[in-house]
């Protein structure tokens, strides 16, 4: 019997044993799927496939996906100094951030990539590293995501140089003797294949004006199922028309583009699951609603809270034989009303119960598509809960932690006593 | 000039200067006057202060809001751990929580009081301290915060025993001899008199039928006025219907109630401030949008990305002289289209600009109303961005570093490579 898609009732019983809860799993033959089918995606000229790695950093991951082929975009300096700290090769890491690090000098001196994402940056770069050459990030007027959360493209997107500024851009390279090799458009993370071609195509129009482009970088998630209702990207109809753009671009301006492509979710989402144990069953009346209360949740997994995503939720029971089902609503261990994991979809304020074999304390409760953005994205230390380990399932079924449970008094090693 | 609240613009600049940005500053006059407003709370029989130190539970603040005569309310067996690390004695802290911690036992032992919030607390409290007297946290069946998210009382609550449970609570203390000698409901953080009767009243009911109590706990925050034209609650018209109904209690049962409540955003929220840095300035043209990019964001103040709160925003120019006037929106260093400081009001989404002077690189971005659940409640190392420290401005003008920055090496130490 299968708890979540990667784990057996069997292995949801042995973690909670082994590791205690909460703890976050992730699967090496999911991470590894994923990996070759984002190295799969159609491309005319040649691809670059970089983890996003913020939607999940954690260093074994990164070593993992390194060793799969994949390089990194990081976020932030930090991101950058943490990839290399696990060892990533700094030439395989991509630097696309909205803060300009204090030390992009000496990253950039030890072989990272950089992309320029505002003039203000661009610049920067251009004194410390005259006639190199460098990426630019531009925002091309149009974004994908599904709501203004996830939209990084357009006009009340940040993020990139607004394409009208390309002048600008071509006029700071001048100064500075820069070339432009690699045009980065970052479009959120939808899946309908007319978009990203509208997208694809209005990032060819901005490559057309750098004369030195070999590079086109699609930034930007794919829209990943984690519900079976949901419906997730399908790369290969996306990267279809991502590659007629590119080859039509190579016999209009004759310049054959390499294609970057920056999954995040895509990799890891489906390849996580947080297991939490039942800390507390209760309810409010026969009018009222059930609850599960788990010993986790907005500090481990805080997209529902905050979004009304949805993921699956099993309940696996510590004891065998039938039980009732029942409908609960799944609440975490905060102290905070909205720490709730069963909110109505897109909608943290509203509650939607789900259908759960009865739970009793002592029951593990698994949710699943945890791996992006939860771990990396949470409220962490909230109400003084320390960060849950990470435990990695081999493929040949060993569990390996990565990420031991974090004491008191590492949580606390910065404070000061007065 | 003030940039807010409590500090000058030379404050501002000196700790830019002296500590670096981003860094989150406290203030200790605005922490004693918020005390003292709340030891002033209108009561018949006797009044305990217990400060939620779930908004901001940094050592150096428990200590302080200690020496002025706060108790101290944990939400978890971590945060009485952490306050007991400060130096509060655990005789004045209470446990009120949803997750029953592990080392229950040990911690009842040194003194804390404890107050059950379920059928299944009590049963656990019970068989460990048979014979003693504890509070038990009833949800008496209506809420008064401001949205679904801030109502912890009512039927779509996990939080405390559901009011027409109160036989069976009586039946599990008289299996253990136990004496509940507080009652203790929690009911969002509203700010109407009126619903605040209704709950004391309701709650009054529930202690009704605890013959031994002798204190009611009243939880729940009092609503803070963040902006200018936001109001917040008045302690006294809330105190004064309050004490009325404990007289009231008195005269019909012939108890004297004494009274506890419990603030956290009350004495916090506007005792801080973010400071942090201008880390560039970019538009998306004519028709669009004005951006300042701080080096700070939803790693530091996460309220607005997940409710649309809104928190005052002042720039603080590097350098004098006149600037023109320009409307901006103030958005984050994550690489994250939600991380907006902007937020159209209650509408996480929309986004609503905000007149400031024009920004330049280097200036300082002050953002006010950032002492509860900012520190406390973020997305913490998010993009892998360290924890900012925290300075604690003290009465005599001191500025006195209470969390030093995270290091990458201190945020990574558990992690395990393999």
């Amino acid at each position: 019997m299968t708890a979540v898609q990667f784990l057996t009732v069997d292995q949801v019983r042995a973690v909670q044993r082994d590791f205690g809860t909460p703890v976050l799993v992730y699967d090496e033959a999911t991470l590894v799927r994923q990996a070759r089918e984002a190295l799969g995606f159609p491309n005319a000229f040649g691809l670059t496939v970089r983890y996003a790695m913020k939607a999940l950093p954690s260093g074994a991951i990164l070593r993992l996906l390194h060793s799969l082929g994949l390089h990194i975009d990081a976020s932030s300096g930090f991101e950058v100094l943490r990839a290399i700290r696990a060892g990533i090769p700094p030439e395989y890491i991509q630097l696309t951030a909205q803060e300009l690090p204090a030390d992009l000098d000496e990253l950039v001196t030890a072989g990272i990539e950089f992309n320029a994402c505002s003039l203000n940056q661009l610049a920067a770069y251009g004194r410390g590293f005259p006639g190199t050459a460098l990426g630019v990030r531009i925002n091309p007027g149009l974004g994908s995501g599904h709501n203004n959360r996830t939209n990084v493209g357009g006009p009340s997107s940040s993020f990139g140089i607004w394409h009208t500024y390309i002048p600008e851009v071509l006029e700071t390279c001048a100064a500075h003797g820069l070339r432009v090799t690699r045009v980065h458009t970052h479009i959120g993370s939808g899946g309908n294949p007319d978009v990203w071609m509208k997208c694809a195509r209005l990032s060819l129009d901005a490559a057309a004006q750098f004369p030195d482009v070999t590079t086109l970088n699609l930034g930007g998630g794919f829209k990943v199922a984690r519900m079976p209702d949901e419906t997730g990207v399908d790369v290969h109809e996306i990267g279809a028309v991502v590659r007629d753009s590119l080859e039509d671009f190579a016999e209009a301006c004759g310049r054959k583009l390499r294609l970057e492509i920056e999954p995040g979710s895509f990799i890891v989402a489906n390849a996580g699951a947080l297991v939490a144990g039942v800390m507390d069953v209760v309810d409010t009346g026969a009018a009222g609603y059930r609850f599960i209360k788990i010993d986790a949740g907005m500090t481990d997994v805080l997209r529902p809270a905050i979004y009304g995503a949805q993921h699956p939720i099993t309940l696996v029971p510590a004891t065998d034989g039938e039980r009732p089902e029942h409908e609960y609503l799944v609440v975490g261990h905060c102290c905070e009303s909205g720490d709730v994991l069963t909110p109505a979809p897109g909608n943290p304020e509203g509650l939607l119960p789900r259908t759960l074999p009865e739970a009793r304390l002592g029951d593990a409760v698994v949710i699943g598509g945890a791996g992006a953005y939860c771990s990396a994205m949470s409220c962490k230390n909230y109400n003084s809960f320390p960060e849950a380990p990470e435990v990695l399932l081999r493929e040949n079924g060993d569990m390996q932690l990565i990420r031991e449970r974090q004491t008191l008094e590492h949580m606390l090693e910065n404070e000061l006593l007065i």
